[in-house]
């Protein structure tokens, strides 16, 4: 039999990036890459994969590139840094560093989807920690005073999640098991099934009202920055608790931590921030019925890398058969 | 037709006392007894109820009563000055200070059951911030240090119970819907549905290495007294965090305190302690990774007390009935 003659395709050059100054937690390791790509038969022939771990030395790999798979980098001026990107593939599920300098034609997509389960079981602790007095507790404690505070069980109480993405919904799963009712607001205000009553954005003022506890996850965009100042914030009952895993600017600080300190909130969690790291000037640090996690609560220690690399691979598979992308990002709504 | 003659027949006296110093959602009201009697014809008939808020003053009732609701109170010489108390039923489910000093041929029952839901559900709360490393946030916040740290979802994750009576059965319930293991250890290691494994108390120490976390529900008894002492606690493992929702006596808290700040525990969360209410002096309130709520947390605010009142007033129509009172506490085993 005559061996048949194969075509000497090019591979595609894939390039992984990871971020010295962040946690292991999210590095996409060599050794990790090879793990998951034995899962895919036939897949390591058609690519070739560069890691780096120095973000100065970028633009060397950028000039070769096809796809690239990292953090938050410097996109600006990237269609001339890297001639022959045609998709960046986020690690964050969050992208309002990258999308708005993403130039047309390269793909952009995030890892949402990524938080879950970490994700929604940590809303559900929030949840749970605001219901039964824990920020109280934690501020007495530091006080050295035994200052007793009661509570009643969650079931029948309303959560209002702001954007009911992938962590609100796992969030909304966990919270319907506790018999809580819940209200949500997307963009869409399309039906879920797991949302007891769903809104639009316009509607803000009309749920604040009705919520025991809100959950923010929302992205960081021009329409979500700023979304819950003072005026939004006094529409929420004097027991209501506030949760904020998405991203900081989406709430005003100042008038949160006001809020607190008069007692016009029941309390808050927050891993999200103004700035990050926090700096240790910052008056949240010692905020009254306030416990704050620094930027860290939704990710998985064991499986986020994992995770986001799954996420990546499933979409390596429809690049190279020529289908649409999972997790495309509006670069024009921001996620 | 002949009228039917009555039988007149003295009304048995009831008192209930509430103790002053112990915060309102614990009172018997005699609006709630009111609200809650009516729901029971023929029963008001029956009895004449008194009620006080004076323990000072308990003695005068004391002589008359022939039931006694209250929680804890001055016990000894209580044949002396009770001549005609046959029942004494608790409002708390714990009765370490009772137990000891009732005197035969009166009957204690306790209100265990009461702290279901909300017990339950804090306990469930403290299994998922101790999972979620919320004790070393607090902890670094309050030092305003910027510092991560990771963890990944509860489930098949395995919690020791330490008395699997109403709260642990509550807790598990909870905890099995999180996928997680549970092993429990109880004085008759009786099968249980909702635990995976059940040890007697010769096992602790064969239970205590594998544990994530430790749920401890014990009654404060001569056995329990000092249970988890520095040789069991160093039995759990390092990443281990431990909850207690019993009686502060049974933990060793200067072993656990110095293992929290050694690292040699990942956390902790107290509701009950050595000494109530907790000295200021205490170093517990600074201990690192510790999280402690001032003796409330498994109490429900607005159903505490109409619950506890609804035990006992099922215990009554037993009473009246001739039938076998529940919650009837074994006073040698002290609960």
């Amino acid at each position: 039999m005559a061996a048949k003659k194969k075509t000497k395709v090019a591979p595609i050059r894939i390039h992984v990036e990871n971020n010295p100054t962040n946690a292991e937690v999210y590095h996409v390791t060599p050794a990790l890459f090879r793990k998951l790509l034995r899962k895919m038969p036939g897949m390591a022939a058609k690519i070739a994969v560069s890691f780096g771990n120095d973000p100065g030395k970028l633009d060397d790999k950028l000039r070769e590139a096809e796809i690239l798979l990292t953090g938050v980098f410097d996109a600006s001026t990237l269609a001339d840094r890297a001639p022959r990107l045609k998709w960046v593939q986020s690690t964050s599920a969050g992208v309002e560093k990258l999308a708005p300098y993403i130039p047309a034609g390269i793909v952009l997509t995030n890892a949402s989807g990524v938080h879950i389960p970490k994700g929604g079981e940590y809303a559900m602790t929030a949840l749970l920690m605001l219901n039964h007095r824990v920020p109280h507790f934690v501020t007495v404690q530091r006080a050295a005073r035994w200052d007793q505070a009661f509570a009643s069980p969650i079931a029948g109480k309303t959560v209002l999640i702001l954007g009911v993405g992938a962590i609100g919904s796992a969030a909304a799963r966990l919270a319907r098991r506790f018999g809580m009712r819940i209200i949500g607001i997307s963009r869409s205000a399309k039906r879920n099934a797991l949302v007891d009553r769903m809104y639009g954005p316009k509607d803000l003022k009309k749920a604040l009202p009705q919520a025991d506890f809100v959950l923010a996850i929302l992205p960081l965009t021009s329409e979500t920055r700023g979304l819950l100042g003072r005026a939004e914030l006094d529409l929420l009952p004097r027991h209501a608790g506030l949760i904020n895993l998405g991203r900081g600017p989406v709430i005003d600080h100042e008038a949160l931590a006001d809020k607190l300190r008069k007692g016009e909130l029941s309390g808050a969690v927050l891993d999200v921030f103004p700035e990050e790291p926090l700096p240790s000037s910052s008056p949240l640090w010692a905020t009254p019925n306030l416990i704050m996690s620094p930027h860290c609560a939704v990710d998985d220690a064991t499986a986020y890398a994992e995770r986001a690399l799954a996420l990546f691979l499933g979409n390596l598979k429809r690049y190279v058969g020529g289908r649409a992308l999972m997790n495309v990002v509006d670069t024009r709504l921001g996620y």
